[in-house]
């Protein structure tokens, strides 16, 4: 039983000590790990305010009501708003002070922000996740052992996808697959859209996946996950149709030197830029540095991409706690690309691949 | 083939005419209408400007530089910006004037919106549907076309969910059912996540699917809709598992009365507000007015949610083109809920309805 309470009380001690008079958050993994709520933003405006002090209100249309009672248990206030009321109306009155600081949800709609400001009139904003990230990035037991799970779970999946890898399925039919595998493995969901990439579509590391079918010779690139108690899976492999050819080989050999040299460079103490440079260096002593055009890897917890992010300039310091993924890659414009991703948390006993599958190349 | 470049004339026109500078997208609807681009909102800014004259700029990821070449057929200019680096640095030299107003993609994430905001110092802000609505809400023949089709395809797996509704299958099963169906029937993905609601759960609209298993004398609520060629289809029915009681029988016709007296009262030229009142006005001579908590309908196009609204207090006339659900519902607290749902068109002859599976109660 997660303790929201003690969750808020951490969050409130945190914002007194640095001076912000209130957070707004909109349905938000932020949301979710404050009270347990989980719905979907539309453009009926949910609100959740947390006062430096004090018990924390909700607001909500109406039709959420019997819902978000049933969470309540004390640890907020409930207020509701009918549709053709303005709940802006609600927010107003609870604001006591003409002027502070206040976090707001960087998942809030813009739209949304920018009806409750007046709300805010004399107030300076800037993002909740500077706040909650402080709370978050460190993982407890239990949800570094979903998280560990999630990640078998999904290796499970990428070891039946060469079941169906042959010439003539296309792009979509695989993602259709693997949603289907992670559900049966027990997600209530996917935690993003399947990327799956084929033959020339391998060259753009966020694919959208399309009708385009499997030919011998092609590389496909795979890159899903699953949620699993709340919790994101995220994990990629390239697979070959056939024999792949020297320069695939060279390609992906480098990327696969660049994950594991990323692995090693994990370690408490350091800045999460130097797991970048490490995985950034072994690609660039191949020769394809120039080709490597994403950051080596991002948080992961109730969100898919959240703090720390591994990328040049962060000098955030990796703890015991955190989980992130490593997913360095190649891609070669109009030819192929080239992708391998763990999720790996840092332990007591230092890194952690939760992602196991082999990372050689396999050619089915 | 859509013509993106007469559709950016045409909103630049009307901002030309409202006196409004630029409009700043985010990955959306609205930015896909205007482009054709479908990506994910994440934490890396991806941004489409568009200046009431001249060209548009789109800023992106350098990871998206392949996908957006694809697309960009002079219809804008594509700026990329490498992981480490600041967007906004590429958004501020575009800004050439020092005040005026600025049109904000509600959708955009509000740490996004926060972060661009010091290349709008001096500008006024608005919500960009006030521009995009005025085009997007009139759907075109090609468009009207694809959304009927994918009402009737909708309807075909509703036809199929009285197989599996029986005693022991849980909320979650008949999802997972009616997703896959939805895929197999053509959609690319879900409209949004199934809403099936099962016996004392049905009185919460926007119930979140879960273990809860069917038993004899539920009533099942299932709300759910695909994405069919970019567009949205959404419907509700509500079935009974075995004999429904009188009381449910009553509630029940109560709500179809109300469906059918809202699909009876839009014509071209009234405002969305009375179609929404002779819906509840059907509900209230039954006597359940005050458990009719949330408005008749929405919009719906490329997004499940869109204007025009059917709500008390919107005086938008209805017009040729536009396309809503008709969603009444009776929700009586901690006994059960039920809503019928369907997507009306209104053509040159009259409203249409897009869904056709029959609205009388089914007990199976």
């Amino acid at each position: 039983m997660v303790d929201f309470i003690a969750r808020i009380k951490k969050i409130q001690a945190i914002m007194k000590r640095q001076g912000t008079e209130y957070m707004v958050l909109a349905p938000s993994s932020h949301l979710f790990y404050l009270t347990g709520l989980k719905t979907t933003a539309d453009e009926r405006v949910q609100l959740f305010l947390v006062p430096a002090e004090g018990t924390p209100v909700m607001i909500l249309p109406e039709m959420y009501r019997e819902m978000a009672t049933n969470l309540e248990k004390k640890s907020f206030h409930l207020l509701t708003w009918a549709d053709g009321l303005d709940p802006v109306d609600l927010l107003l009155p609870l604001i006591n002070k003409p002027s502070g600081i206040v976090a707001i949800d960087e998942r809030m709609w813009a739209g949304h922000f920018l009806s409750i400001r007046k709300a805010f009139a004399g107030y300076e904003f800037m993002g909740a996740s500077a706040l909650m990230r402080q709370v978050r990035m460190i993982k407890d037991q239990n949800e570094m052992s979903i998280l560990e799970k999630a990640g078998g779970l999904t290796d499970k999946v990428m070891g039946e996808v060469p079941t169906v890898l042959k010439p003539g399925i296309s792009e979509k039919e695989i993602a259709f697959f693997v949603e289907n595998k992670l559900k049966e493995y027990g997600a209530d969901e996917v935690s993003f859209k399947p990327i799956i990439a084929s033959g020339p579509n391998t060259s753009s590391p966020h694919h959208n996946t399309g009708e385009r079918k499997l030919i011998l010779g092609d590389l496909v690139v795979l890159d899903f996950g699953g949620l699993f108690q709340g919790y994101c899976s995220d994990m990629t492999r390239t697979f070959s149709i056939g024999k792949a050819s020297e320069e695939v080989k060279k390609v992906y050999n480098a990327v696969k030197e660049a994950n594991e040299a990323g692995f090693q460079a994990v370690q408490g103490g350091i800045a999460c830029e130097k797991v970048d440079e490490a995985a950034r260096n072994a690609i660039s002593r191949a020769g394809y540095g120039q080709y490597f055009v994403h950051r080596t890897g991002h948080g992961i917890g109730l969100d898919v991409h959240e703090d720390p992010f591994l990328v040049s300039g962060n000098t955030e310091i990796l703890k015991v706690g955190m989980t992130f993924s490593i997913e360095p890659g190649i891609y070669l414009p109009q030819q192929f690309g080239v992708r391998i991703e763990d999720i790996v948390g840092l332990s007591e006993k230092g890194p952690v691949r939760f992602n196991n599958f082999p990372r050689e190349l396999i050619e089915v």
